[in-house]
């Protein structure tokens, strides 16, 4: 029986839009799971008593009285609110007593808990935010998506190969290919960063490295070299791509409801905006961690916080950390036996 | 007489784009201008040719028989190519016998003849790619959009300098509003990089600073702060944002064929994507250098080499560079005697 804990506290909507998620989770995600709400127990239950229907012996509430706003300082604030509905939830975890983690509170608050109390696997220079980017035909994965905003080229390519585990796991691709995001294909494009990384990509053993990709390669889910499954940039500009691309939904709804309203009523258009609509998504796991850690958007829905939920049931239902575990101390033993 | 010089050898399509677009500029451009091809005699000749109607008195063929390719290095073609058309078009402006240059061809190729041949304003650092990006209100001025892919966070205070002249200039917005591209708004978000470029930018006097905006703010056109005209980040940063920018309208098109095929014919759906589509806003200019240069997509058809052409032609008209080399002086000035 998997055992996701979900934090109760933490989205610009919590705990409505958590608990919403929570249930629809328990309604529509397939699996062996139950649900830890973690937060203020009279909170989430007045919340749960507006979902009479819901089967409560599949939900367990874990009191967690103090909250981590969004504004406050992560390794700060995790330092200070021990009982912090994201201390208490990632602590069930490390302690065995749970086996994912899903929030949409503080997200460096998030990244800092999660590295503090699950730590790394052996090998992981540092932990990254995968995000899957839809496009028109199979998503592609973006990391770092705003963990780290200033890499080395080392740690891109640590990148590189946990997104590669991701994408085998959770997506079912045998051997996914990688671009090194960068502003043109050639050799010797790009900054310092990107030119040290893209030689020691090429160096690196088991992953499908295709060379640089640019940006506008991400949604097309291609370049020059032939289908692309994982991106990898530091995580200032994935996060700079990331959020340009939630507005750009936005700002197409707001171009059609000023020039061709009538049609956004239609069902084929609202269609178009669904595969645009990256709450489908859930969120984007923290990979590299001991453990399962999934940071959704503050803004999240409870259709998002659903879909996160799914997201952390599949990823101890495939052994997605334990195979990173894997991954990473095969390659220390090839390094060390080289 | 506004003399604008057109490098006919260029782009992907050229010499037929570039001819196209000339014969378009021609028609429907305002202003007293006359238009210098730059390029391979014959060819220009016979691309002509397929426009019997054109007023051949505002046409003047310079005759540049060498042509640098796209996948050429930049600085050495330049060096080793003396007689191709970017080095022959914009040797006639540092001559004082044309007053703009319009490209659509190796975009490295021009960036350094440009700034080898024209020079830069006294207390410009680095010339950088100036561009707008379609929002659905204003447009909004990113720079940079590739030129410089390792910036100072000096050269980004420059970058804000050359952006709001160009914006006052250009657009008519008279206190143009500054963001500085980041991951999040609050002062100690960011790189090393981003966090030096803030502190700078706060303290640098005659821009309109509203501090760090996030990926989402820049199609939304403003941010907590209130609107944004000018968006300051590195060449790198720029150019992978520019690139998904220009690929999106492709992914909603190839989205709304498959889901809602019927809709593309209609005219206000056709609308809709006409916003979005870079071409209308012409070229991207080199600010910095002294004089007028216009980069132009590679793919340019002749509509964006027509409206790079207005670029041209306004640019001069405005006296921009005279501006930007008044700013910049003024600022030297100022830093001299305080």
């Amino acid at each position: 029986m998997i055992r996701v804990a979900v934090d109760a506290m933490g989205g610009d909507n919590a705990p409505r839009a958590e608990i919403e998620g929570a249930v629809r989770a328990l309604a529509a995600v397939p699996g062996d799971f139950r649900l830890q709400l973690v937060g203020r127990s009279a909170a989430i239950e007045a919340e749960l008593a507006r979902h009479p229907d819901v089967n409560r012996e599949r939900i367990d509430i874990v009191e967690a009285p103090d909250v981590i706003g969004m504004g406050e300082k992560p390794l700060a604030s995790v330092r200070r609110k021990p009982k912090s509905s994201i201390v208490v939830g990632l602590t069930l975890q490390k302690g065995g007593r749970s086996d994912a983690f899903v929030s949409a509170g503080n997200t460096g608050a998030v990244l800092a808990a999660s590295t503090l109390l699950l730590g790394l696997h052996d090998g992981v220079e540092r932990a990254s935010v995968a995000t899957l980017f839809p496009t028109a035909d199979e998503p592609v994965l973006v990391l770092d998506g705003g963990a780290n905003v200033d890499c080395s080229p080392r740690e891109l390519v640590g990148f590189a190969v946990l997104g590669s585990v991701y994408m085998r796991d959770m997506l079912g691709r045998p051997n996914p290919s990688v671009g090194l995001l960068n502003v043109g294909e050639e050799e010797e494009k790009g900054n310092a960063q990107a030119r040290e990384a893209h030689q020691l990509l090429k160096r690196t053993p088991r992953i499908n490295y295709r060379g640089n990709i640019e940006g506008r390669d991400i949604l097309a889910g291609h370049a020059q070299h032939g289908p692309i499954d994982v991106v990898v940039c530091d995580g200032f500009v994935g996060n700079v791509v990331l959020k340009f691309y939630e507005s750009m939904a936005r700002l197409i709804v707001r171009l059609v409801k000023r020039k061709a309203p009538g049609i956004l009523e239609r069902e084929d258009v609202r269609d178009v905006f669904r595969v645009l609509d990256y709450s489908e998504y859930g969120g984007a796991p923290l990979l590299g961690v001991r453990g399962v850690s999934i940071i959704c958007h503050g803004a999240s829905s409870g259709n998002a916080v659903k879909n996160a939920i799914r997201v952390a049931v599949q990823a101890v239902d495939a052994h997605l950390s334990q195979h990173i575990g894997a991954e990473f101390a095969g390659r220390i033993t090839a390094a060390t036996s080289a």
